[in-house]
């Protein structure tokens, strides 16, 4: 079996396309202007996964989606869900599964991993099937929504997160604030904090930026994370460290303890 | 040699009176109204350290400060330098260290730990080479500053940095996000994001909520927060991935690719 990967020599492509090799598959890669065709990997390919940058996201999927074959797999894994699966579902017959791997192209396999599939259009589910055992038997954990629930829940797991960690950094910068002079006092939750900014500042702006401007259910999100911002900073205005205590406890109900099960 | 530890009984106390012990000293406590007196304590002890929450510690050296031997040394341990220093040069003739060891009680020695001491009246130096000596032999990172150069200091790596994790976690309560529904969907950097919220809402809220109000520099800090959420939020409103990602980049040179020196 032929698949095909666009954007095949993106971190992620790479990975996917070493991924689907080891498998037994024959892989082709298209990528920018190199590589094989579009019209050429539609033609011949049973499956496509597209795997460029969520701003090109849909503008190739239109142009993947007509060449696709009416029995192949159009898939895609963008950490957004909900608009590209609807561009796949309006450019091509084809099935259509929107993916989103939880992991980076540092991992080594699949094995511990959360993989969040939205099948869209499944035909005789032949293609779901495949997919499901494919995964499965790499050992990932399996996660299957609607593009709807997945947006939303990565409105706070992405979103809110990563727009947390931007605000953290930037309010840095522009207070002039001198990491070297700082280092001999830094705390242990500090140190973690500027772990996370180094990697979401440095690592892959783009990712994270497109991410956040794509995610329909943000700017809601936002509004109230800018009230809440505002309501905590008047409390430390004026000192009241009580009613701030109470605020975080009331809140620390919903983050428990750690069980064997949680992720910490 | 007798020291005294007003607040003997907390969980910072409690480990001094340990740590003290262990090298030899006699340690008296003084918890509320249990224990030594500070009468007794004052004219007992040749160093008295104040341990109790950040919010009644410049009630607590104004009691102590007056009962101090002239001879003796007074030190503090509280997150914030300026105000507690300053009580303890007002109240009392004896020697002033403020301190700030920058470790939690689950520590099992203070080997690798930071410990920022302000030496503030140190008379001939006595007082202040034994507690260097004391601190390295034990091998703490031994910082020593001034306290408003400390305050300033902690105004971002525990003022803007719990706030930060604060502002999180209240949003998500405000927003009313299921925890247990997220946990198939989490990323590495929201499950560390997690175990953040969990530690300062859970573990000890009123210390993390005194650090805040009473740090004097916080305030404008959070203006510019303030700030950078508005600027940010808009980007992410009009869409605008771009002009977001040369934020972060341009901030993230002041986050460098961590060196083996580096905290990560």
């Amino acid at each position: 079996m032929e698949i095909g990967i666009i954007g095949g020599k993106g971190d992620m492509g790479r990975w996917f396309a070493h991924f689907f090799s080891q498998e037994g598959y024959t892989v082709h890669i298209a990528h920018k202007d190199e590589g094989m065709s579009l019209a050429e990997m539609g033609a011949r390919c049973s499956v496509v996964m597209v795997s460029v940058p969520i701003g090109v996201t849909c503008e190739v999927i239109e142009k993947i989606g007509p060449a696709m074959r009416k029995d192949a797999l159009l898939m895609d894994i963008t950490s957004i869900k909900a608009e590209p699966v609807e561009a796949m579902l309006r450019s091509t017959e084809c099935d259509v599964i929107g993916c989103h791997p939880l992991f980076g192209p540092e991992v080594p396999s699949l094995e511990g991993y959360s993989f969040v599939i939205c099948p869209a259009r499944t035909g005789k589910g032949t293609w779901l099937s495949w997919l499901r055992t494919l995964l499965r038997k790499n050992g990932a954990r399996l996660v299957e929504t609607t593009p709807e629930e997945h947006d939303r829940f990565m409105g706070i797991i992405q979103g809110l997160n990563h727009f947390n960690t931007m605000t953290f950094g930037v309010a840095m910068d522009a207070l002039g604030v001198d990491i070297e002079a700082l280092k001999p006092f830094m705390t242990p939750i500090f140190e973690e904090k500027i772990r996370i900014i180094r990697e979401v500042f440095n690592h892959n702006a783009r990712m994270y930026s497109e991410i956040l401007t794509r995610n329909p259910y943000l700017p809601a999100i936002l509004e109230r994370y800018e009230q809440t911002v505002g309501e905590l900073k008047h409390l430390i205005e004026i000192r009241d460290a009580q009613t701030l205590q109470k605020r975080l406890q009331k809140a620390g109900i919903r983050f428990p303890a750690m069980t064997k099960d949680s992720p910490a």
